[in-house]
């Protein structure tokens, strides 16, 4: 029994395998380059649903794999809010975040001209993500009126525009409402589309119309080959939350959903986990993993500990670490300013640096010390020799350590130990040893 | 066979019980109750060595304990340089590190008036260590001329002075020199302390007397009751050096001079680990404790990445996390000057503040998810009652985050999701249908 499922998984890959060769397109190709990864091995976990990639076809930008065997993405947030509302301080943010190496953007726009930031944003070349539903809520006037109809236009135009992917909350369901009545939580729904859909089923004690009309958005998705982000609306917000019950109920309703997009051909990532203990990250990445079918796993948080507030990039970070020794594939940015207030550009810059080396820590891990060794020796080099210009070049953010460097002059080794640097102190007594042994 | 060995270690644990209660000391009984744990279990952690408390009788400082049980601690290290030597800057330093939540400092000063910047920062109160080589080679002019003799006197002088607790490299012997030939390092030695030792022993072939005259040292730290902390100087200095065999051979020195002290009644820390791949981290924290009769572990790094340098602060964070889940103690800060310059006073509050969330989440992890959710409860009900002022008073750095909340004016909020908060819409939503229903 176990040869003949061998036999059905082989014969399966092999089928797969013959008709990637005759013909991998070319943007497979070039992805499969970047990343390291055999065209054949990328072009196969793209057709099993294990990596997606965001690109509609009415938006030109630069092609992104992400999931399993991919290195890690991050995503940066930026938008308006009704508090502060800049049109150019967005794009300025959006391009900061870009030269810090963010992979795609999400525009969250609740005020202003949401379309035309959302324009602006596309503009950039890089793949994006927006949450329709903060714009039906807008043009809406709240939360409880916003129709279906409504909101399946707005779907519609954002995929016209040529956003990338979508964050939609399917999986707040009335299940999900049932679970959070019957096992209350100390923060109640701190995603804010989970709670636009969460205030709409209570007031009207209806289903949520993008679980209901699940099959109805997975056609638009097609026609417009737009990728489904499914959204975890109810995600804990405090450490005190994570184990209740609403949380797992969502998982499951998303393993579901998940299933549908694999069917229908239709590119998905799974949002998760929020809020949890350092302890809980490991289970719950490869919970979330197991019932998506290893879809890729978009982070936010985790935030492993809730009384850091002005530092949540740097817990986000390390919750981040941890969940890519378990599986997760891409992270959104975290910035100084979480659940204090909207990112200013010197946030963006910092997040984003942040959330970068956790990504690196999270592809070194997942690739292996060999990779890691070989990845890092030119700057070792360089820092061996005390060339600091290479190092500069090679070090992730080089004008920041350049400007750090600096700062007390030139120098051959730095302030820190001057003329005592054990590298060259070493490197003298050997030299020296040497000369007098010949 | 096994019973009798039960029956053994049983008599012996009550023993130490019985003599415990014979009369534990009221600094015990004070540090046991800011750590939460009964007088008894933390005397007999002391007494088996596997806590040590930093405490010179010549120095009035408030006592700290560290290791086994305990909450994870943090030292930062302030000093002078030759390039950089301003003793009210470092002063300045000293008091910023103490304000950010420093639990013990560390003098590393290499040029200006040494002893008396030392006497300066024991006067702050706080437990101090030094690196008593560092004045040594000051004095001598070069590591390669450091007698023995000086070695001890200084040694003895900082005892005299009060200082708590001492790094001395007993390790860096001469088959770790051996090690470091047979099986090279692309960084040799990082460890300035290191570095001295071995350009001594390079240069006249001699043993380190730290290592040959080890009984002789610890009749001194035993005359002046202060703590050894047994320096890695042969820890990896790059993620290339992480497996050569110098870190092992010292690890196996350490761990036997570590049981000479455990015999002769001296407390010990063990430092560890340096630059390491993050999947390394587990087993390197294990085998450190193993080795060592669990003898109290002083984290220096984990850098679990190379390619940071402007954040090392962040990288050495996310494998301190790593490394407290395996039982580390006592992290000692990196700030984000680390490998670029000597830190100034914004490094010196950023890297404690960023090593005190790692030292918080591994306090959380060590002491399980029902202490974190009660440790972390006030900050959560302040956030879901959006009451700012609660959370600025619960939060670790709460004028910090108060300083960025506060920018964009007073908002019932933040400025992030403004009048769409999840939290306020969440309650509005469940408050408007209760009073419906009623």
């Amino acid at each position: 029994m176990q040869n003949n499922n061998l036999s059905h998984q082989m014969s399966l890959m092999h089928a797969l395998i013959r008709e990637c060769r005759a013909g991998i397109p070319k943007e497979v190709e070039a992805m499969a380059r970047k990343e390291g990864l055999s065209s054949n091995t990328l072009a196969h976990a793209i057709a099993m649903g294990k990596v997606s990639v965001p690109a509609n076809p009415r938006h030109c930008r630069s092609a992104v794999a992400i999931g399993e065997g991919c290195l890690v993405k991050v995503n940066v947030n930026i938008g308006t809010s009704a508090q502060r509302c800049d049109h150019v301080l967005e794009v300025e943010k959006a391009k900061a975040a870009i030269s810090c190496g963010a992979d795609t953007l999400m525009d969250l726009s609740t005020a202003g001209d949401i379309p035309s930031l959302r324009r602006q944003i596309l503009s950039l070349g890089v793949p994006m993500g927006t949450v329709p539903i903060y714009e039906a809520v807008r043009r809406s006037g709240n939360a409880v009126d916003v129709d279906a109809d409504l909101l399946f236009q707005v779907i519609r135009e954002h995929c016209k525009d040529g956003v990338d992917f979508l964050t939609l909350h399917c999986g707040v369901n009335l299940e999900a409402l049932e679970a959070l009545r019957s096992d209350p939580r100390l923060m109640g729904v701190v995603s804010r589309g989970g709670a636009f859909h969460l205030a709409r089923m209570v007031q009207n004690g209806e289903e949520n119309p993008l679980f209901s009309e699940f099959q109805y958005l997975l056609e638009i998705l097609d026609e417009y080959e737009v990728v489904i982000s499914l959204g975890d609306g109810m995600r804990p917000g405090c450490i005190h939350d994570a184990g209740r019950l609403a949380k797992s109920i969502e998982y499951l309703a998303i393993g579901r959903l998940s299933r549908q997009c694999l069917d229908h051909g239709i590119q998905r990532f799974i949002e998760g986990p929020g809020h949890i203990p350092l302890p809980q990250v490991g289970y719950n990445i490869r919970m979330i993993k197991e019932l998506t079918d290893q879809a890729p796993l978009y982070l936010l948080g985790p935030v492993v500990t809730d009384i850091a507030a002005g530092y949540d990039h740097v817990v986000a970070a390390m919750g981040s670490v941890v969940a890519c020794c378990h599986g997760a594939d891409f992270l959104c940015m975290v910035s100084p300013s979480e659940h204090l207030a909207l990112p200013r550009v010197d946030d963006i810059v910092e997040g984003t640096r942040v959330t970068r080396i956790a990504a690196h820590i999270g592809d070194c891990v997942k690739r292996g010390e060999a990779w890691q060794r070989t990845r890092e020796l030119p700057l070792v080099e360089a820092r061996r020799d005390l060339d600091w210009e290479s190092q500069f070049r090679e070090a992730m953010f080089g004008e920041h350590a350049r400007s750090i460097h600096g700062r007390d002059g030139a120098v051959e080794t730095c302030s820190m130990c001057g003329d005592l640097c054990a590298i060259k102190l070493v490197k003298e007594i050997f030299e020296k040893n040497h000369k007098q042994r010949e």
